[in-house]
C-alpha cells in the first residue's frame, strides 16, 4: 500500500498540474441533453481520451451522440490479474437559471478553496481526481491491475449510448470490481453508497368524455377520468401505505436484519427534515423507520396528477381526461419492466365502460442493487476511508438512482464501490456549483490507495 | 282563457314591434362576468325597466354591479289576488370565441326563421317573448293577478346582488307562484322542468413539502400531496360508485316512487349518448337508470385535479401541493353549507403528519328543489302545454342548477313553473347561439294562457 507521504507530497507538487486539467474539463459546455453543446462535448470526449492514453490506455470513443469514453490499461508485470472498472461522466446539468450564479458557470474560478463553475463537483471534479490518481500510479510504479475506465457522455440523460452499448458488447464491460465517486459524505464522514433503487415509471392518459362536460347535466351519468386515476392511484398502497399493486414486489430481495440495522444506526433526524424540506416524514409504510422507508423499501410515487380546470375559482365540469405520471423505486430482484406492466394493467381495470387508456411516456431505468458488504473490496474500501481523517466510514443506502450502474451490477455481477466525497454544500444541478480542492484530496488519496490495493491483491484471494 | 285566435292575430301583427324589442336587448353587450360592459347592462336594466313601466308597473333598479330589474304591477280588478313572480334574466356569457361566429354575436340577424345574436335565447329571447305576453294581456285586457317581474343582470355569474336583495328583503319576493322561461324542450316536445339539483363546491389546496421534492431521496420518506389527495377522492365514493362522504346525504328527501317512475319513463338513449358525449353513461351509481342518477340523487364530481409534473415525458418529484376542485349536485333537503364543511373534514382527515391545507375557493350555490308535481298550477301548465299542438307535454328533471330559482322556492315556498322552450339546435353559451322564432311564438302562447289562468283563478282554489 501507498503511504500517505507519497500521495501528499505528489499532490501538493502537482496540484497546479491537475487544477488545469479540471478547469480545463469545465470550460467546456458539455450539457449533454442540448444538441447545440454537441462539439463540445466531443471536444471534451477527445480530451479525456488523450489523457488516458498518455496513461498507457488503449482508447476508444463509442456510442451515437455524446459518446463514452472507453480505456483499457492491462495489468502491470507482477500485478493482481483481476480487473477493476473505473465509472464517471463528463456530461454536467444545464447552467440555468444563468442569471443567478455569481460566477461564470463555464469559466472556473476559486475563492477560499472552493471552485465555482457547473460540473465542479458533478462530476468533472470528482473524474479529475480520480484521474489524477491513476496517473500518480502510473508515474511512481504503483503495480496496477487490468483497468477499464468508462466515461459516460449521457448519465444526465439515461445513458442511452452506453447501455446500448453493454447489451450489444457486454464482455468490454466485465470486471471483477466496479468503482464509482459521482455520490456524497454523509453526515460529513466518508460514506460508501451501499445501494441504490431502481427506476421505472409511466406516464398515463385516461380518456373519458370527447369533450368536458357540463357537471350539472353530466353528473352521476358520465364517467369522471379524474375520479377514476385517483381511485386507482388511491389503490396502489395499503391502508399502511405500503404498495399494494399486484406484482410489484414479485421477485423482491428483502434487505437482511444487517443491513436493516445498519441502515437505522445511520440515523435519521426528524428536525433536520422539518428544516430542509418543510414537512415531516410522514410518506410511506408506516411503522418503519424512515432511513429504511427511504432506501430499503420500494415505493410507487405520483410525480403528476392533471386534469380539468385549474384556474381560479371553481367551473362545473366532468373532465374529458386525465394524466397520470407515476415513477417507481425498486429495490434488487424487482423488474422494472414487469412493474410498468403491472402499472398499466392496474389503471386499465379502474377504467370504466366507454373510457380509453392511452401511455404518453415510459422508462424502464432499471432494477436496484445492493452491494454485498461482507467482500473484501468493501472491507478495503472502509479501512481505507477511515485512514482519511475524518473518522469511521459511513454505510449508506441511497433511494435514488443512477441506472447505468445498476445495469452494469446486473450485466456483470462485479464488486461495486460507490465511494464519493461530495456534499450538499456543492449544490449540484443548481446554481453555483462548486468543490472543495479539500475534499477532490480525500478523493485522491481514497483512489490511489484503493488502486494500490487491487493491484496488490492475489489471484486466490476473492475481491 | 284567451282564445288561440286572439292570440295568433296578436303575434302576428305585432311580430316586427316583437322583434324591435328583442333585436334592442341583443344590441347590448350584457356581458355580466365582464366590468367593460357594465354601462351596456345597465342600459339593459334600464330599457327593460322602461318596458315594464308602459305596462303599468312600478320599477326599480336593484343591486350592486349590474342590478336587477324589479317591477310590481298590482292585481287587476276582478282579477285573482295571488302574486305570480316571472323571473329571467337580461346578462349573457361572453361572445367568445368570437372567430367561430358565422355574423356578429352583437348584431342580431334572421336566417330561415331564426335570430342569430349572443343571447339570442338564453335568456333574452326567451325573455323577449314573456315580456310579449304580458304586452297582449295589458293591451287586451286579461285581467292579471298581482305580478312581480325579477330580470337579473347576474344570472350568468351567480346572482349575487340578488341572493343578497332575497335575504334583506324577502318580502319583496313573496309569491305564490314562480313562473321561469329559461330551460329547454325535452325530446322535442313542451316540457316542464320538474326540479333542479342544489350546486356547492370547494377548492382546495394540500401542502407537503415547501418544494417539489426529489422522489428517489424522499421517496417513502416525504408524504405525496397528489396521492393523499387522490385517496381522500377515492374516499367520496362506495364501491357502488354512491357518494360515501359522512354527512353528505342527511336531511335529504329521497325521489318518491312516482317521480322515479316518470324520470325513467322520461328514457335515456346510450347511443345518442355516445354521439353527443363521446363515451357511454357508466358514471355514478351502479344499478340505477341513468336519467335518475342524473337528476334525482346527488353527486360530487372532481372538476380538476392538478399536482406536480405536467410536461413531456416523466420527471422524478414528489408534488409539493396538490389542489383539488370539486362540486356537489344537491338534492332537496341536503343543505349546501354542510355539504361543503363536510368536504373539507374529509379531506382534513386524509392530511398526514407535516402537511396543512387551505380553501383556495368556496361557493354555496344553494339547494336543490323539486316542484310538487299535483299543482293546480302544473295542472293547467300541462293542459295549456298540450294545447300547443306538440303533444303532451313532458315532465324532465334537470341535473344542472339555476341556484336563484332554488333560493326564490326556498324563501317563498311558491309554486315554480319551469317551461321553456329553447333546444339543442340553439347553442347558448356557444358561437352561433340563435332561438326560432317559431319557439318564441309557442313561448308566447304558453305565458299568454298561463297569465290568463292565473288571473281567473279563484281565491278559494289552491295554486
Amino acid at each position: 500500500m501507498v503511504s500517505v507521504e507519497e500521495t501528499a507530497a505528489w499532490f501538493d507538487g502537482n496540484l497546479e498540474d491537475l487544477k488545469k486539467v479540471w478547469f480545463g474539463l469545465l470550460r467546456l459546455k458539455t450539457v449533454g441533453a442540448d444538441p447545440a453543446f454537441a462539439d463540445e462535448c466531443a471536444e471534451c470526449a477527445e480530451l479525456l481520451a488523450g489523457i488516458l492514453k498518455k496513461l498507457g490506455f488503449s482508447v476508444s470513443i463509442r456510442g451515437e451522440g455524446n459518446g463514452s469514453v472507453f480505456g483499457f490499461r492491462p495489468a502491470d508485470p507482477g500485478a493482481d490479474g483481476r480487473t477493476v472498472l473505473l465509472y464517471g461522466h463528463y456530461d454536467v446539468q444545464p447552467a440555468d437559471p444563468v442569471e443567478e450564479w455569481r460566477t461564470d458557470p463555464w469559466n472556473p474560478v476559486e475563492i477560499d478553496g472552493r471552485v465555482y463553475a457547473r460540473g465542479a463537483q458533478d462530476n468533472k471534479g470528482q473524474l479529475s481526481f480520480v484521474l489524477a490518481a491513476l496517473r500518480f500510479c502510473v508515474e511512481t510504479g504503483v503495480p496496477l491491475p487490468n483497468l477499464k475506465v468508462v466515461i459516460d457522455g449521457q448519465e444526465e440523460s439515461g445513458s442511452e449510448a452506453l447501455s446500448s452499448e453493454l447489451r450489444t458488447s457486454p464482455q468490454d464491460f466485465s470486471a471483477d470490481a466496479i468503482m464509482v465517486s459521482d455520490t456524497e459524505m454523509y453526515a460529513g464522514r466518508p460514506t460508501i453508497c451501499a445501494g441504490l433503487r431502481g427506476v421505472c415509471g409511466v406516464s398515463l392518459r385516461l380518456n373519458g368524455a370527447s369533450h368536458d362536460l357540463h357537471s350539472g347535466t353530466h353528473g352521476g351519468i358520465a364517467p369522471n377520468p379524474a375520479a377514476v386515476a385517483a381511485a386507482a392511484v388511491a389503490a396502489l398502497h395499503d391502508a399502511d401505505g405500503a404498495p399494494s399493486l399486484s406484482g410489484f414486489t414479485d421477485g423482491m430481495l428483502p434487505p437482511d436484519p444487517g443491513e436493516v440495522e445498519m441502515c437505522i444506526a445511520g440515523g435519521f433526524d426528524e428536525n433536520e427534515y422539518l428544516l430542509s424540506t418543510g414537512t415531516l416524514p410522514s410518506g410511506g409504510q408506516s411503522g418503519v423507520h424512515p432511513a429504511v422507508r427511504g432506501a430499503l423499501l420500494p415505493t410507487i410515487e405520483v410525480n403528476g396528477f392533471h386534469s380539468g380546470y385549474g384556474g381560479a375559482g371553481l367551473k362545473t365540469i366532468i373532465p374529458s381526461f386525465a394524466e397520470v405520471k407515476i415513477t417507481m423505486r425498486l429495490c434488487p430482484g424487482q423488474n422494472a419492466e414487469s412493474c410498468v406492466d403491472a402499472l398499466k394493467l392496474h389503471f386499465e381495470k379502474f377504467l370504466k365502460p366507454g373510457m380509453t387508456m392511452s401511455v404518453t411516456a415510459e422508462e424502464c431505468g432499471g432494477g436496484g442493487f445492493r452491494v454485498p458488504l461482507d467482500s473484501p473490496a468493501v472491507d478495503a474500501a472502509r479501512r481505507i476511508l477511515a485512514g482519511l481523517g475524518l473518522g469511521d466510514s459511513v454505510i449508506h443506502w441511497d433511494g435514488a438512482s443512477i441506472p447505468v450502474v445498476g445495469r452494469l451490477y446486473e450485466a456483470t455481477g462485479a464488486a461495486v464501490i460507490m465511494a464519493g466525497f461530495g456534499s450538499d454544500e456543492d449544490r449540484i444541478h443548481s446554481p453555483n456549483e462548486s468543490f472543495a480542492v479539500s475534499s477532490g484530496r480525500l478523493l485522491f488519496e481514497y483512489v490511489c490507495r484503493m488502486l494500490s490495493w487491487f493491484g496488490e491483491c492475489r489471484s486466490e484471494r476473492p475481491v
